[in-house]
């Protein structure tokens, strides 16, 4: 039931998963997806599909029991896990990254930052101070982390994919525009910046 | 026709636009479904469909004319616009973003900075001098821009929707987590890097 889930789905639950947070602080108990689809710019016809993937959910007529919703959530998305992360490779993108202020509402923590400029090793970005990459495998056990976050140039990062797996990452999310060889049970999430960029310019080509 | 092409299916031909030149400039002419499945971790099954959504392409047992193809992903994506981006806000992330090289890529190039820090104003990043907001207006229409980038914080990102649009830009993107509001005609793309990390962690959750 569960690896029946599209991509475009497990794309659209953090937003889900964001907003009834946001309402459950502001002691939302129900939300209808025609409320949720309006704040969230999504058809209620698409939210209702989505969430039905995974089982039945709300009232008709009622609605969605937001702590419900937001709990289950979660848990599709492991999100519970708090996962920790260290981000490989501190330039301009892996400190936008440092500082990225999204991670944490959905339970995510940046616990290690590494690089192996000695400039840059040694000094602080959002309070954690930059390892030196030859110490990853200690300062990856030492902080717990989780998840692997390639910052590095293209060259490089097959290297540090390498390594943060000997470290034992249990996963790794990619920026290096280059296909990286990884184990199986090693999920990987390459990620492209210029792909939402390309989805503008075909809407704009359409006007 | 053009308006049934998936977002998934959009999402995807940023990818094969890009395998596709880089086959052109090593002299690559014909590539197979299943060859581009390969370099690209894709079913070919995946890449077939992707492909005759937007008309007929390839002979049996063939494969795909290399300069064809992307001649005519470039076309649907809108890529032959060239397209010129201004960067709102260089803080970390505007900063990464005026620095990612896989923008150039798919010929889009960024020809403008801006920000309203004075400490920032003035400085050149990537080669660019960083202009101030204020002159906004005039510096949009003297590069010729198309594309707004708002990497402002959330709480003046509708002012700098708002800006942008009265300067003329044809479209927006935007990473500020907060639903800005623009007219009909002007297309918009939320970024949100969180995503991507919550489809690792819902991978990460499976194993």
């Amino acid at each position: 039931m569960k690896k029946s889930i599209s991509q475009a789905t497990i794309d659209r639950l953090p937003l889900y998963f964001r907003t009834l947070r946001l309402m459950e602080e502001t002691e939302i108990n129900i939300i209808s997806s025609d409320e949720l689809g309006r704040r969230l710019d999504i058809t209620p016809e698409q939210i209702r599909k989505d969430l039905t993937t995974f089982g039945q959910f709300g009232k008709k007529g009622i609605g969605y029991d937001v702590r419900e919703l937001k709990d289950r959530i979660s848990n599709i998305l492991g999100l519970q896990n708090h996962w920790r992360l260290a981000i490989v490779g501190v330039g301009h993108l892996g400190g936008a990254l440092a500082n990225y202020v999204n991670f944490a509402s959905l339970g995510f923590s940046v616990v290690a930052l590494l690089d192996k400029n000695p400039k840059i090793v040694g000094t602080k970005v959002n309070g954690i101070t930059v390892g030196n990459i030859s110490d990853m495998k200690e300062i990856i056990s030492d902080k717990a982390v989780d998840i692997g976050i390639i910052t590095v140039p293209a060259t490089e990062a097959q290297d540090t994919a390498d390594a943060l797996i000997a470290a034992n990452v249990k996963g790794i999310w990619n920026f290096a525009p280059i296909k990286l060889n990884v184990p199986d049970n090693i999920p990987l999430v390459n990620e492209d910046l210029s792909i939402g960029l390309s989805a503008l310019s075909y809407h704009m080509s359409q006007n």
